[in-house]
């Protein structure tokens, strides 16, 4: 039903899902901006379309150049990978009308989980536990105020519209409720054109562990387990690994019942993520990501499920070529987010030439990436260039495996997180996972450790 | 018990011993041939000895060498890897009376199963099908002649000492059998220095299936169920699949079981294989590898195990870590072996610098090489450069990954079997599975279908 598809987006996604098309033998079409002219992405695929100049608004965020490219690449559906379009409810819609398939949630869901209020609403009637927080948004400081007493503090003040930790403040006494209010106000309008603030409980020490769920347009709602991301750096997550090391079978399945019923309400199809915190055995509602994510690998590497081939099966209209009781995760997988970041020098991006790359070999580890030897990494984009996913039947021996691949990878010409996961591999809070999304940013021992 | 590591091999196999010392945090120590000096496993090892010249009796065989090299050392294991001297009985038997722990099965159960006719022997005792054949060897044409009469023709005549196909004659008719019977004494003497020869039943169009096991010295022998290697050229392996599409589930347990009680019968000890021929619904007992073999990656890919850290623990006096219950195999695995051959041209050997190397990437393809881009492929030892493990959830869906990782495949400076993989992916016989052993010489319909 599907037999070509324009990949919307470049780097290790973009070859991700044209590796996929390819087994599913769906021809491939790739888009480039200026900066993009040879990259991997490009050569993978079996015809590439021009769309723009470097600057991401020029091309892969140029919805009328994507849709132009569709239209004359003549494809049947455009998958949007992760990133750039791939959560705009206005390109899903777009694509929607159009004669394309969109290979995504349908943007009606999107809509609906777009809105932090709304998505704790529906998760709310499909009694998935929330954070404590305002249903409605907070008109004035006074309700913040009122809210911290019923609830204690610190709390967090959260633009409707944010994300990623923009338009969050953090309110830590009754003192600072205006300030901060006025602050959150002022950062919505400015990021996310939106000013509605709305008030949550302040999670100190938690946990970040989402459940990866997918759906068909056959009412089959299913959900493939946890994933643990606690391991981030200002809000971006560095590691992700399953199953998450901290829940007892009970909570994990009670974790991923609310996640399938939080979906389900709100007639969810194909692949998204639901993310929670997870705070002294309670795990609380934060997120709905309509998408595929950048760490669908590690549910991959312990289901033997290919997620994104069922989310083209999903888009053609077919049903997921799996049962709930099909999904039966074995091991341990560990995913290492390879960035070009100085990680001795406050993580800035190091754009540049990649002189050398001789990726790691052997048992146990899948390489994900957007780079061949030679390319360069731009300073356009993101400095995720690949993802190593390091599988085995323990945790424990995930993690020793890990090291192995890390430092058998040589990279030379551009500095990388490498350095950065050797050191968190020898540190025992990781080790012995007692380390929360704090970690990284307040109790992360450096580089002592490192081997 | 074990902290360091001889290595005495080269090419994948010594990096991926490597890769599981390390991986368990003991030392590795490479050994290598004036060819190899700056070669992968050298590389990759913690340390290196020089043990010769090139050719691979002055260096990889030289028993004394890697002796005296272990010695200087001082590691507390000598790990064999496949191939040289991994079946070496009397070397088995050197390193056993020396201070150093043999990694493989003891040097006595080494020489029950050396030798053809007391592998017989064991196997019979041990109820194990065999191919009808004398289990005394025919000391005349006229044992053949008395053999043919009973169990018709052909019939093979096979030395004593033989494998892979060496000092095995065909014999179609009772006329040839004069002839065949010199032939094969002959080349017994010549290559095996032991011209006994015995008699078989020659099965015309098997299947290739083996069993891998693995026992420690504590009783306990687990099998990890069936490979079936039926695409071979000239006897070598070619593509090794597990599970065997042509066994029904019964089959397949009497067949695990049958290999588990000849070794069992043997008091074997270490990682092993039983090999099988498969015709018509019935299995006959082939022969014992009693090493580690190139493909027990498959093994591996579907049962998660990892078997040549198994041999580590079970050299070490440990216990097997998993139970029968826990081999628990999921999904499809395809070893496909990257030989430097030009298929097009008779498989000639294609020794030669490697200018360009792209490993594939991505989801359920595991690469095991001993060389990296730009290292030279030696014309001094066998031709397998590296393997591509492909895994998915069926065999199907194994066999269309495997085809976009054959084709992203980047390799330049050397003609490769990857050509090859290609078109027998395309091909019906192999695609449906009715393959034999005979299937590359007799069946394989070339390059025509290769895309």
């Amino acid at each position: 039903m599907i037999d070509s598809v324009l990949v919307a987006n470049r780097g290790e996604i973009a070859v991700r899902v044209i590796q996929a098309a390819q087994e599913l033998g769906i021809e491939t079409v790739a888009v480039y901006s200026d900066a993009d002219e040879t990259a991997k992405h490009v050569r993978r695929a079996d015809e590439a379309f021009h769309v723009g100049s470097s600057m991401a608004s020029k091309s892969y965020l140029d919805q009328a150049a994507l849709i132009d490219a569709a239209t004359e690449a003549d494809v049947d559906a455009i998958h949007p990978g992760y990133g750039f379009l791939a959560e705009n409810t206005e390109f899903a819609a777009r694509v929607e009308d159009s004669e394309f398939i969109w290979i995504g949630p349908p943007s009606d869901v999107m809509t609906n989980f777009g809105e932090k209020t709304q998505a704790r609403e529906i998760m709310d009637r499909a009694d998935v536990p929330i954070v404590p927080g305002t249903t409605d948004p907070a008109e004035s400081p006074d309700d913040v105020t009122a809210f911290g007493e019923e609830h204690g503090y610190p709390l967090a003040i959260k633009a409707d519209g944010g994300g990623g930790g923009r338009g969050l403040k953090v309110v830590e006494s009754e003192g600072d409720v205006d300030e901060k209010f006025a602050d959150a106000k002022r950062e919505g309008e400015a990021y996310f054109d939106n000013p509605a603030v709305y008030v949550e409980k302040f999670l100190e020490n938690p946990r970040h562990i989402e459940v990866q769920i997918i759906a068909d347009t056959h009412g089959n709602v299913r959900h493939l387990y946890e994933r643990d991301c606690s391991v981030q750096r200002d809000q971006q997550k560095l590691i992700e690994e399953m199953p998450s090391p901290v829940l007892d079978a009970d909570t994990r399945e009670e974790l991923c019942a609310a996640a399938t019923r939080g979906v389900a309400e709100a007639d969810y199809v194909n692949a998204g993520t639901v993310e929670f915190l997870y705070e002294d055995g309670e795990f609380y509602f934060l997120e709905v990501n309509a998408r595929i994510q950048v760490e669908h690998t590690v549910t991959e590497a312990t289901t033997g499920i290919d997620l994104v081939k069922e989310q083209f099966r999903v888009a053609a209209g077919e049903e997921l070529s799996f049962t709930q009781d099909d999904v039966d995760p074995r091991g341990a997988a560990v995913e290492f987010r390879i960035n070009a970041e100085d990680p001795r020098n406050e993580f800035i991006p190091t754009p540049g030439d990649l002189e050398t790359y001789r990726r790691p070999t052997g048992i146990g580890v899948r390489v994900d990436d957007g780079v061949d030897e030679g390319d360069a990494v731009s300073p356009f984009y993101d400095s995720l260039v690949g993802k190593f996913i390091v599988t085995a039947a323990t945790r424990e021996e995930a993690l020793d495996r890990a090291t192995r691949v890390l430092r058998e990878t040589e990279i030379e010409g551009i500095a990388t997180t490498i350095p950065f996961h050797l050191a968190v591999l020898g540190d025992g809070t990781f080790r012995d996972s007692q380390h929360t999304t704090k970690y990284v940013d307040e109790q992360f021992d450096g580089f002592a450790d490192e081997q």
